[in-house]
């Protein structure tokens, strides 16, 4: 499921640091690295994670590899949030109605009791 | 982190349908194993997910444990995706201009030859 494995990788602060790091600049494993004061082993792991959710890209030159941000723009998850919390505000705003309803009749009631 | 919790409790195609379904309505932890054809540990152990994270609440009438959405909206989640979705889009509009930059001197280059 490629909504699980994005997800899963955002699911962690340095991993968040890093694709915000790589939008403003590509980078090493090494500077990375140095930059979340982390191992190169350390650094290693959460990159692979994020290259497996299609979210990091990396191309090795000699023996350095560097790391690009990857082709998927986050659209899925954007879309799958946003449909929920709409779903979810309309859930809520039919349960105001419910209540306000039940207000009206309360008061009704209270006017000319039966 | 609040992100860590909530992202991590949507890596999951489970967890989600989970979500999609007490927006529609609240349901007991037995109808959504029997829904979702798991076992109730099973869905318990979800559950435990989606309370901790915030996404659900649940509250205790004798034996029977019922599900809601919790007050969590997954506003920082839309905003956190959405910037980084703004970011990236501009850094990658960046990149266009120096490549047509580059592509009208080579050109300017071909016509006037140094």
């Amino acid at each position: 499921m490629p909504l699980d494995a994005t997800f899963s990788a955002l699911a962690d602060s340095t991993r968040r640091g890093v694709l915000e790091q790589l939008v403003i600049s590509d980078a090493s494993i090494s500077d990375l690295a140095e930059r979340f004061d982390m191992t190169l082993t350390g650094m290693k792991k959460h990159i692979d994670v994020l290259e497996r959710a299609g979210l990091v890209a990396t191309h090795k030159q000699g023996r350095v590899r560097t790391c690009t941000l990857g082709n998927l723009g986050l659209q899925d998850e954007a879309d799958w949030i946003a449909r929920h919390r709409q779903l979810w505000a309309a859930r809520f705003a039919a349960l105001d109605l419910i209540v306000e309803e039940l207000k009206h009749r309360e008061n009704s009631n209270v006017r000319n009791p039966a």
